[in-house]
């Protein structure tokens, strides 16, 4: 094989992602995502969105915000960050979003009382440095992180970063309605930060301080929400597979009678086959009329809906459902990652990829690199694309490949006499429908994005 | 007139936004932007978007986006808003971003000194209650929002709300320029929030305490900045004129010798005439290598950049674009408002506009409401598209026109007949071409928003 042939056969068969911190080292070797502040030794479980990473998300997000916004029952909306403060005595946040916490008096650590063996902290014993008597007792610690707005520091000031994004949809939920005019049943859309003091962030982007949610609020007749709930139950389950994620790694965890959050009737999550294990990616929740309700009583405002048709008020049931936008992101990333014990890639849906096509010159020299240059300007008008003429085209296609580029085209001397080029699949490492005339490029890289199947 | 006619002519000449409460009301009303939390009686200078003010603040990001992030010399950052403390004590930020305070001991009314009248300062009057020797001495108060991360309340667990995105992407510099393998001249961009806790927020979305930035930085070799600068200077006013805003409306402003920030070596904003008068939009600032600097200080880590053709190493100067997001939209909803004396139109780039077509049956009989129905459905496809059948079409057009929307189809007794439509110009109240054949409907809307001028 000389230098510039390219490998067409796998080394072995492919291999699923096991160990969580091969993924965070290629996530910031490549530009997916880099530690936060890293350059002051990091902050605790922040993360940072580099170029290939923010493509990424940015598409993770565009799929969820048209999957909701393009109904005609769906408005989106976005709330800030910072909020009345009576809105989290209203939501439960300030009585009740608390984790429970002991310290060791002797070594200094501090545990989850919820999460020492029960034998341990009753006889109080530390399960770290094994002193006896060292624990204190458990305080409850709440999760919200608070600040001062306005120049005194003073208790009437303070403001929390929002714990959730879906208490911004509540408390509009007569403006959006009403400046809308959306007739019951209709959804609020919102993808934005929230913030979690978590005593034990951790596992990458699984679970950290600062996160995205994508939620939708949907506003239901009181009778139908069991109804909605099973609807909703499906559509965002299918929304996953669609995202590409194989469906055994996909299930629905429901919440038996103790699991159950004060709020809800019903709740399902759907859980994704991380490397970790089973965890929530999304959660579905038949919510009642839980939250206008506590808002109507906190605001002393109506919150009612007067149902036209029906002639009557009432206050709507609330079906909500709830995807971390980095947890989406991170599935997509575990679930597509494959190596076969020579090669890296991501086998992800193209729509996701950050590029969809890469352009390589043979060589630099005989006018392919110009010819390159053109096509890259041409295809940038249809697809993200990107150009590579560093190293022979193996190991181009090899950097494509880690980044999760579906297709790279090459220019090579019969591209200059004929103007065909060919065109290389990432997953199957095969070239598409043999040498491809220039013209048609477009039309075939389309259609092989809009056909993807594993 | 008959009800289903509709006003063909302005009823007078169109006036400009003259008073910035005219259109705060029209934004709640029509779900542009809501005062937040405002069942609890709003938070001072929080805002919602709403259903139709997302829709504008997306285009205007993508917009942006698109502009830098299409370039092959710019590559994309999506930071955190938690940074390690020490970034902000490098950027200057604790030591030196505050505002003066003085307090009246007998009113208790809180001042920024260097907004009072230097004489009632010095005479110790305080300018509300007139009381002699009432104020305090200045105090330094920092803009910065604090919080705490982690369950420890002390200093060291001390962290902040960033005030501007920019720091995050200089941290980054050597993990995107390596990732991306990028070369000097290069620019990184990110789109994010920051927070403010600023004593006179205020004039609506104009000072808020929390916003979101538009930032680029361009990495360029020392001696080339000033060439860069002006180039960006150009390129950025370049894009407001894109959106559409007027070219006299716009100017640039230049930072003269007192007003340059520690940073600059030289400084532009480019200014917006606003009901409230001139006021920045944007900035376009040279930071010399002041930034990078001061994190290699603080760091102790190397932060210079080795230029493989010139074989030398040295610490890249930055050029600055840096536009708030919040702003740039405000911007466009003022310079588009229009008002005849009867009429309220948004004269905004269709290209902005929340909704670009809107679909009427003229009465719901004879088949009109399912084939505006299905028209709906299939301009869906290809822009985002809106109906209505409620009321008369003349009251159905102002609606479209309060928003902003450029065309609206009306389907009537000849479409069902002759598959034509007539379709309506929101800025001349003028339908287009006669009647418009629906299978062409796609192609001449397309036509006229990429051909839209005023």
């Amino acid at each position: 094989m000389t230098e510039n042939e390219a490998p067409t056969k796998p080394a072995g068969p492919p291999q699923d992602l096991k160990d969580m911190n091969v993924l965070v080292s290629l996530c910031k070797q490549r530009g997916f995502v880099f530690p936060s502040s890293e350059v002051y030794g990091g902050i605790n479980a922040c993360w940072d969105y580099g170029p290939l990473g923010i493509e990424l998300k940015r598409n993770v997000k565009e799929r969820w915000w048209r999957a909701m916004c393009d109904r005609d029952d769906i408005e989106g909306l976005d709330a800030a960050i910072l909020m009345h403060p009576r809105v989290w005595e209203a939501s439960g946040h300030v009585a009740g979003f608390v984790d429970p916490l002991v310290d060791c008096k002797e070594c200094k650590s501090r545990f989850r009382a919820d999460k020492i063996d029960p034998e341990k902290l009753k006889a109080n014993v530390c399960p770290n440095c094994g002193k006896k008597g060292a624990l204190t007792e458990p305080r409850n610690f709440n999760l919200m992180f608070k600040t001062h707005m306005g120049a005194l520091e003073d208790s009437s000031a303070i403001v929390y970063l929002r714990p959730e994004t879906a208490q911004g949809i509540y408390v509009n939920f007569l403006n959006v309605q009403q400046s809308s005019r959306q007739k019951i049943p209709f959804g609020i859309a919102q993808i934005g930060k929230a913030f979690r003091n978590e005593i034990t962030p951790g596992n990458f982007i699984f679970r950290t301080r600062e996160f995205e949610q994508m939620e939708m609020q949907y506003f239901v007749k009181p009778g139908t929400d069991m109804e909605w709930f099973e609807k909703w139950k499906a559509m965002r389950i299918q929304w996953h597979y669609d995202n590409g994620l194989r469906k055994e790694k996909l299930r629905f965890h429901q919440h038996a009678g103790g699991e159950l959050a004060h709020y809800a009737k019903a709740a399902f999550d759907i859980e994704y086959e991380f490397p970790i294990g089973w965890s929530e990616l999304e959660g579905v929740h038949n919510r009642t009329d839980f939250d206008l309700g506590r808002h109507q009583e906190f605001s002393g405002k109506n919150l009612q809906y007067f149902d036209e048709a029906a002639k009557e008020k009432y206050v709507p049931y609330i079906v909500e459902t709830s995807v971390g936008c980095d947890r989406a992101l991170l599935a997509v990333l575990c679930d597509s990652y494959r190596f076969d014990g020579d090669r890296t890639w991501f086998q992800m849906h193209p729509a996701l990829s950050p590029y969809k096509v890469a352009v390589f010159p043979l060589m630099k020299k005989g006018g392919m690199s110009e010819y390159a240059e053109k096509l890259h300007t041409d295809l940038k008008k249809h697809f993200r694309c990107t150009t590579d003429d560093a190293g022979s085209i193996g190991k181009r296609y090899r950097r494509q490949d880690e980044i999760g580029t579906p297709f790279c085209v090459t220019v090579d001397f019969d591209t200059i006499e004929k103007h065909t080029v060919t065109l290389r699949h990432r997953d199957t490492m095969e070239t598409i429908g043999g040498r491809v005339p220039v013209e048609k490029l477009v039309d075939v890289i389309r259609d092989q994005i809009e056909n993807w199947g594993r």
